[in-house]
């Protein structure tokens, strides 16, 4: 029989009150379910007021910077968590490694500006894991109007100590839609009742190809003849960018035995065509850039933080739930909506869980990843080194003992339900879990699978990986990889709401009789065959 | 009996067709107006179908740069307007001196970028008119909690050496409203039936003046001793602005006599709160600053461009109807809303007029003003000079011959009706004028006016003066003042619509057998009282 935390009702009433608590007296739980609404109603009345969400962000971003993996203000982050979940009583934090990562890198010096022909100041950021100018430079800007390598071959010899600008066709469009949404209720609807959709893999995979074949391969041979001859750099506009919000990634490959990358920096769409058009009215155009950039090779290794809220019920102290998000960003930013956010809410919700003095029955054990903007790196390989090996899937003990995995990872927007991942046995459950949340706008269970992140490594070797259907606020439009995702772009009603929910969530499944229902085992999937 | 122009219905109609003009064959125009339909039918052809708007803008943005008062850049494209006026065949295009207008300014270099807690380059943009850091300068940023001149005491003695930042409660809120809107019928039909209210203009003044007193008494008092004990630079966060789109103006005077101004550099509301946040946590902030800024003493007057096409009726000739928008802009973008856009369809109006061969019975002069966003001082100045001061009312000779002017100065969207600027005389004569225009949603007429641009120096001496309604597309939310006007947040097809139905506006004033009606002559208003 599991523990219960007491609960006075006249005690707290007054609290609820103040809090504006619609949690009615007495829900009509399915009996399928025991949900523990005295702990619920606790969890609630801490994360929703007497909330730490914005002190916790405020040390992820503000304090630390940007987070990119390996870099030093990764290594800020990450060591703040592990103090600080050390500090609220967790047991064990540790930056823990999980296999090679390659180099860190850093900005230590950014400016481009155009010259001529007047001067204006560009807002530029190299894209990650660039090499600098060496110095300040001066240079003249080419217009590479090709599409293909073989069209670069007019240009040999005319690369050195130029900036090159390929020619694009891309017009700006206002789009007479707001860049913060929130899902309707027809929309949450329609999520409700579709039907699971198989992902095709290979069609995927054949689109990688193509892309890879075609805008990827010339790139890099432009890339490949700008250094050879010497250019300064190549100019990116940003996809989807405009009124200075710049979508900026990685330059390329990060390994501790790759070559830095030639520089490639992103600029505004609207300064990007000015660029080319002035070219094409054959007004020459020059910039002044000067970039230093620096890695970090003295530790290759990548590195998740964990730490653990030790399971107290004999039997099942050894089962183990875990709830995370991904710690790394891009680095144009301080990553808050991507996803300080998430690593936010997680460290709140096992900050509300010892607050409260919740002794779970199972271990509660939260990760806060690293890689997974490099392509889920960390939580791949923690789930290899300690539950099973997706390429070859030979089960590790803890496979058995594993519950399941809540993942935060869709920005600052609040919980307005809980994606199934095609695990159907599941539907009962979260339909009656969400139940106490309805008020705050989460009703929704939907069968749809969601990518992109880390619950994706749990769910490839058949263990319950589950993300929440989280309102969309500007995560495409403004902040999702853009220098715009910071501190301020949070919204701290939101976080504290998707706390209290996750809290609940992870408790339920801490406390539940039995662990959580698994899909079917999947096949081995070879390695390079990727999620 | 006015001149009309030959329309020949068979050889129209196929290019009609393909030019998608939906003008009805017959239309039932009241008796009232006399309405050259064959003119406006070439007009319509000329201004949608071979539009010449998108490369008078390349000239004015793209190829001049920022267009502030008497800079470089305001006289490139000034120079070039004058002599593409001359190249259509306009008559005495000039450079026009309107009077005293102060120093030119431009941006030599703009550098700023945070480097502890870590390195972050920052947006950051120079108020007009102020000095630069006088080489590379390395600072650390002071706080400062005050609100009022007596509060700066406490930190007299502290700001050598460093960047300021004053503190602020600002905290962004995403509004789930779009950037970009049009005018729904709703409104206009709301528009169109509004009654006249007078402005309360004393009320205005107050509100000034309390401004004056209070935030700006503040602003000027720490810039003085900012400036007395050798600080860096002030920090400004943008109003209204976000994600990149910064709101950057002047940073005081700029009169001949007016010595530079002190450093205020305008950064994005994302980054003045995480500048905030940390000193507020005790994390020592430093800033790097390098700004070149250079002033122009050479010539201190204010020029507007002036050119006219020559009226030919012996009797109307030396009538005048103007047309007009402002040239000059602020100095982060290169003004394409405001107000290249206003610019650009005046040019291309008489360049219409002028290539389908009109002969206007009136003189048509086209006006590009300058001194604008420093208080309408080009077209005051012009006002003042050939029609009536507003302060004494002596009206000069030209001022009985003149018959309205024309003012675009809203931003990139398209016309949907006219201000009729409390001239109610003029409601059904303009209603008239729009029906040719409704299937291209131009239908609206409103006793309303609108304030803060050229038209106003027209109206305040008793001179027709109007605006257009026009569509707000993203004026008040992303370019109207910011770092991001530029040319790609201009709409084609908009512009095309806005200067055919100014052509045709200004086609029907030079025909008209009367003059338009003009309001009561207004008393004289005291210098220093502006509209």
């Amino acid at each position: 029989m599991r523990k219960q935390t007491r609960f006075r009702p006249a005690a707290w009433s007054a609290v609820l009150i103040l809090a504006g608590l619609l949690l009615p007296r007495a829900t009509a739980f399915s009996q399928d379910e025991k949900l523990d609404t005295a702990a619920i109603r606790k969890i609630r009345l801490e994360g929703l007021t007497r909330s730490h969400v914005m002190d916790i962000a405020f040390h992820l971003t503000d304090a630390s910077g940007n987070r990119l993996t390996a870099s030093p203000g990764f290594n800020r982050a990450a060591n703040w968590a592990r103090q600080q979940l050390t500090d609220w009583g967790l047991t064990g934090a540790t930056l823990d490694p999980w296999g090679e990562f390659g180099k860190g890198w850093e900005l230590q010096k950014s400016y481009l500006a155009m010259t001529a022909p007047y001067y204006k100041p560009l807002i530029a950021y190299p894209k990650a894991w660039c090499e600098g100018t060496n110095g300040p430079k001066s240079a003249s800007v080419l217009l590479i109007s090709a599409t293909d390598s073989a069209g670069l071959e007019k240009y040999k010899g005319q690369l050195t100590g130029r900036i090159l600008i390929p020619a694009i066709d891309e017009v700006y469009q206002q789009s007479f839609k707001p860049d913060a949404t929130r899902y309707t209720d027809e929309q949450l609807d329609s999520m409700s009742k579709v039907e699971m959709k198989p992902v095709d893999t290979a069609e995927l995979r054949r689109r990688r190809a193509a892309f890879n074949r075609g805008p990827m391969a010339f790139l890099n041979t432009l890339r490949a003849e700008a250094l050879k001859e010497g250019a300064i750099a190549i100019l990116s506009q940003s996809p989807r960018g405009h009124d200075g919000t710049l979508f900026v990634q990685g330059g390329g490959p990060y390994q501790a035995t790759s070559p830095a990358n030639f520089l490639d920096m992103v600029i505004p769409l609207e300064d990007y065509t000015t660029i080319q058009r002035l070219l094409k009215a054959g007004i020459p155009v020059t910039l002044d850039a000067d970039v230093k950039t620096k890695f970090y090779t003295d530790d290759t290794k990548g590195y998740n933080v964990i730490a653990e809220i030790k399971g107290t019920d004999k039997k099942l102290k050894d089962e183990v739930v875990m709830l995370g998000g991904h710690l790394d960003s891009w680095h144009s930013a301080t990553g808050a909506t991507d996803n300080a956010a998430g690593c936010t809410v997680m460290m709140e919700v096992v900050r509300i869980l010892k607050t409260l003095g919740i002794q779970p029955r199972r271990t509660i054990r939260i990760a806060l990843w690293s890689g997974e903007e490099e392509g889920l790196l960390g939580s791949r390989g923690y789930v290899k080194k300690t539950f099973a090996d997706p390429a070859v899937m030979q089960l590790l003990p803890a496979h058995a003992t594993f519950d399941a995995y809540f993942n935060i990872d869709n920005g600052t927007g609040k919980v307005r339900g809980i994606y199934l991942q095609g695990n159907e046995a599941c539907r009962s459950i979260f339909t009656q879990w969400l139940q106490p949340f309805h008020d705050l706008g989460a009703t929704t269970v939907t069968i749809s699978n969601t990518g992109g992140t880390d619950h994706l490594s749990f769910d490839a070797v058949g263990l319950p990986g589950f993300q929440f259907i989280q309102d969309e606020i500007e995560y495409s439009t403004r902040t999702h990889h853009t220098n715009m995702d910071s501190y301020e772009h949070l919204r701290e009603d939101d976080l504290k709401q998707i706390a209290t929910i996750v809290a609940a969530f992870v408790y339920n499944t801490a406390q539940r009789d039995e662990k959580l229902p698994r899909k079917q085992l999947p096949a081995p999937r070879p390695a390079g065959r990727g999620f």
